[in-house]
């Protein structure tokens, strides 16, 4: 074993009377448990990748059996250390840990069922924090993200509640396809400069990828790599299971964030396929299975798991109780007013009379009557949820000034946990999953800016984020051609369309201040997944100048303002920037005697989710309707039917000027007018 | 000047003697012409960024005056180095460059006109190679993994034309931003793998980013990172033009890529901001550039440069004019067949004859008549390719077997510049801008291949292809539910509707063997922009079982199978996998006596682009039009109009096998009937 930097050789000796008993106990074949078990479900199921759960077998058997704390009886016990299976196509090793340490739902009918509908056992690890199962992994990279989101969490929490309430670590599995993506390269760097200490990773280094040896696509020293971040590294034997967990417990005593790099024999246990290409994920057959069983003496049936070994195993997951309940007891004993805010952060409740800031808001926005950049109300809203929500944390990526969401906030760095902001550097990316990962923690409102253009570039963690349906609030600016001389490259035109596309991902664009509280509610109030605020560069000036108790963006589309003067004969639908745009040319409309109302929608997901009546009673059918968003009609045509018109962008934007681009493109309130006199 | 291994320090002196002739002149303020015209520029639009150009200044000179091949008279000579500014709001330092060395189209109108519409002279470059500009950047990251991808072509052309027709460097200049980016860092490691030693980046290391210090987000050693990665570093001082130039010179030498670090100072030059957050883009006033004039003794009117500057600016221009004429003989002095078929592929045009391979293609899948895996159909015509485009590359990210598009080709490895397939590892990002980077070098067709789901990875390079309008040929396989069991992360449900929501981009989705070649073709032939071709994993069934001489595809929808017996009812639109499945429930339909017809839609973007005639008579207005595919609804409806259905998915995947899961969300043929028996 060598570590990053040279320590006397006595050291891991040294070290031997602190550990704990687990480890003096005579070694049984624990981690061939976790062997059979993944090659019988993978049996079964005719497929799935044998590579990690033989390959990590000892390595997961040192963390699971003498380091991680964890209570499968309680397992969303907010001081657990976190387990992140990165590499998470090996999601048997997750499920064998689970099933073997007592985890309740994950008995042997779902190892029986592995990969089939339905079962807790899917082909990747799918997020399900009351089984154990702490983030979905499969797209490589975003898992040791997440991870790195989750030691930001832990930091910034135990920073806020003391250690006696927060004191966990952070541990990820991770393979070369990981550290191969950009986003396993940002997170390297930036969790080096944070000194993440409590995020420990163990990389499985098999030297194998999907398309054989790694060395077809890489050839540097990833250990050095790392020590060029910052990190402590130390590498070892991963099938030594000693080794590693002298390795975990140095890692757990080094202020830098741990990568211990585990020398792996892929599919170890398979005689035809280890240490090759086909060890990944190459078929299993019977014999495969009947071979190993004699190699490694385990005289099992399948899915057996013999009375000493499952009772040691099933005591390793109770190895915690005893901290588990001296945890309990310190909230138990902690005054009122603080365990209750405690609980609450950890429940996700946001405190009593959060809404009465917004509403204030609200009601201020319309006295004021004041345009102003959009971006910048989300930064005061930003500024007034501070106080109040002292567990929002604010990631961005290098745009301070431009997205303006740190006022009020302080950073989050090496030195000072108590800052709830991140600056992420130029790492959308890794800012995305960060979010995902502070979220899945818990105890954390997490929230990311950047501009709109640049979403493309975390798009997979929003993705992920919606997947795991993670109440993470996305924030974006510069959302349109409005960004103006920046050019093209810099122009979101199909990114709405893009996101509204995603599943269970609500995205709201509002239109003034007092839409930008009530969408900022919107996305604060929605727990089941995540929600994107999306803000224009330029001044949005007022256009609900009445205040309402009620926020009206609470239905996704409103009527803004109906048609005067007889029946609706035209309904303008707008979002954001171009709802003022909309009021303008009804204004022309009506003073030509075409009765016109307009439809505010900051967010269409909301607005599906309302009853027919509703819809209809908005939508106005039969009449002329009008789509108007300085963005393309892509996904328009649902709301404007066979009569329907649109004004917006057909194509990229171009670098000028924003008043002059809205001209060029024929965003105006005299092409809207135009547009609908072609329907009638 | 210190370089990554001990050089003797006499080195960069030896070097003087083979210095060419301009490194040996007093030095003229030539910097100082980037300087001025940026400044005035930037002061006459009112905003801009002047950190790049007055902080990279001397390098840009070093690199323009003595080492560039390049020729603006033939910005598009094939074998000029190509040099991306991957710091793209910098694009004043482009801008001025191109203006200073004789680009035609780039005069002082243009830099006048500096962000305005219309103007060469965009907020950041936009791809005009018949101006100098080599790509599109802004979007931090995609420059240097552009050029990377350049470096390649270069190399392979080299490989098959010889050293004497293609032969020289890519340079890049390169920001903190550009680093931190994942992309950045999948780029360091591979263009290290690979040594691509014709690989030069400048860095332009000021220590500042939009946030401030670069320390707020980064702490590693940047050029310790490159050395991990097998790069020859060298480290200058930016602002001192010889060190510079010694160092391109060493660079030029070197088997590795190189990253010459130059140390400087942001916005060099403004005395109020150098050095600072502000020399970024803070805003510049009248008083700056008046300071600055007197500090540097530029005694010049605004956009004025003095005859001498200008001339040796101009003689910098006229550096290459020799090996220009040189190369143009040694073209001309090619055999006949040599030089056609170096010209052809320069050009980008296709062989004579080379639809026939596809055409053959289609004629043997109508009398074979097998089902297959769509992408293994993509796999198929790719290997017929092969010898007909000799000048087709393919990456793929790490998913060789699963995509199969090697079979015919080997590998373009550090040793082997001949091979066709780069393993990008599993780098996704970084393999869409390589593609678009081969494109843009010119005389590559470009295409890669992955998982449809991980699209998303690369999708801020495919946005960047269609913005330029390059060429590229993104395929993907596995494009659905019919995935199975590796379960929603791996799953597309929302991602063809993210694609065909991008401007500029085609989105292909072929049904059977006889699209998939269809499709190929379309893409092939697509050249002001790009093509995504889309395949499923799973076996698609002839749905084309008469040959047809015309390839139907090509109107982007047509009628498949029209309705039988009276009038035509109901029309089914379907596109890949699920045009079986409208099929099938065709042959219910008209059982019942209900006239249906199916509508195979491969390509939306193209079907958009017909006449109004044909779009009726292929989507039957006044029919009931059910949508089949097995992804959202996102998009469709203006194509399914007020008695419009759909059958496909509404959410996310889940983990079953591919049958389990059509079952599962009701994508199969009865539930397809019923969705046509609701709207009649």
């Amino acid at each position: 074993m060598s570590t990053t930097e040279a320590r006397p050789a006595s050291l891991i000796t040294s070290l031997s009377p602190s550990l704990p008993p687990a480890m003096q106990q005579p070694q049984m074949p624990l981690a061939d448990a976790i062997r059979f078990l993944s090659i019988d479900a993978i049996l079964r199921a005719g497929e799935g990748h044998q590579g990690v759960p033989l390959g990590m077998a000892e390595i997961a058997t040192a963390l699971f059996t003498r380091h991680l704390k964890f209570n499968p009886d309680d397992p969303t016990w907010p001081d657990r250390d976190r387990f992140v299976l990165s590499n998470g196509h090996g999601s048997l090793l997750l499920y064998s840990l689970l099933y073997l340490t007592g985890y309740a739902a994950i008995g042997l009918d779902q190892l029986k069922t592995f990969r089939e509908l339905g079962s807790h056992c899917a082909g990747h690890p799918e997020y399900e924090p009351a089984h154990g199962i702490e983030a979905t992994t499969g797209p490589l990279g975003q898992g040791i993200a997440n991870a790195f989101g989750m030691a930001i969490a832990e930091a910034y929490l135990a920073a806020k509640f003391g250690s006696e309430l927060v004191d966990h670590y952070t541990y990820a599995f991770v393979g070369d396809g990981c550290l191969q993506e950009g986003i396993g390269q940002e997170m390297i760097s930036l969790a080096g400069h944070l000194r993440l200490g409590k995020l420990i990773l163990c990389w499985d280094d098999n030297q194998i990828t999907d398309d054989g040896s790694t060395s077809l696509s890489i050839s540097e020293d990833v250990c050095a790599r790392f020590r060029v971040g910052g990190w402590h590294v130390v590498e070892v034997d991963g099938h030594d299971l000693d080794a590693v967990s002298a390795a975990l417990m140095i890692a757990r005593t080094d202020p830098r964030p741990s990568m211990i790099a585990c020398k792996t024999i892929i599919g170890r246990g398979i005689e035809r396929l280890q240490g090759q290409r086909g060890g990944h994920s190459g078929k299993l057959f019977q014999a495969d299975a009947d071979t190993a069983r004699a190699q490694l003496g385990w005289t099992h049936a399948p899915f057996e798991v013999p009375e000493d070994i499952l009772s040691a195993w099933r005591a390793a997951g109770r190895r915690s109780h005893h901290e588990h309940r001296a945890w309990r007891a310190r909230v138990a004993a902690l005054p009122e007013s603080r365990r209750a805010e405690f609980e609450r952060v950890q429940s996700g409740a946001l405190p009593h009379g959060w809404r009465d800031v917004l509403d204030a808001y609200r009601k201020r926005a319309v006295e004021c009557d004041k345009p102003q950049p959009g971006i910048a109300l989300s930064g005061e809203i930003s500024d007034l949820l501070v106080p109040i929500l002292p567990e929002r944390m604010v990631g961005c990526a290098d745009l301070e000034a431009p997205t303006g969401h740190k006022r009020q906030l302080h950073a989050f760095t090496a030195d000072d946990r108590s800052g709830a902001y991140v600056h992420c550097g130029v790492r959308e990316h890794l800012m995305g999953a960060m979010a995902n990962g502070m979220a899945a923690h818990g105890g954390i409102i997490a929230t990311s800016v950047t501009y709109l253009a640049f979403s493309d570039y975390q798009r997979p963690a929003m993705r992920m984020a919606a997947l795991m349906g993670l109440p993470v609030v996305f924030v974006f600016s510069h959302d349109s051609i409005g960004v103006g001389k920046n050019g093209p490259t810099h122009q979101p035109v199909e990114i709405l369309a893009s996101l509204r596309a995603m599943p269970n991902m609500r995205v709201l664009r509002p239109a003034d201040a007092v839409e930008a509280a009530e969408c900022w509610a919107l996305a604060l109030e929605h727990r089941d997944g995540p929600s994107t605020l999306v803000f224009a560069r330029q001044a949005l000036p007022l256009v609900r100048r009445t205040h309402s108790a009620e926020p009206l963006s609470r239905r996704g589309a409103y009527v803004l303002a109906e048609a005067d003067g007889g029946q609706r004969v035209a309904t303008l639908l707008a979002t954001g920037s171009e709802v003022a745009l909309a009021l303008q040319a009804r204004s022309q409309l009506q003073d030509e005697g075409i009765a016109t109302a307009v439809v505010s929608m900051p967010c269409w997901e909301i607005f599906d989710e309302q009853d027919d009546a509703y819809r209809a009673a908005v939508l106005g059918p039969g009449t002329v309707r009008i789509g108007v968003e300085a963005a393309l009609r892509f996904g328009w045509d649902r709301y404007l039917g066979e009569r329907g018109g649109f004004v917006g962008m057909t194509g990229f934007g171009a670098s000028a000027d924003a008043y002059t681009l809205f001209e060029h493109f024929g965003i105006t309130a005299g092409h809207v007018v135009a547009e609908v006199k072609r329907f009638l």
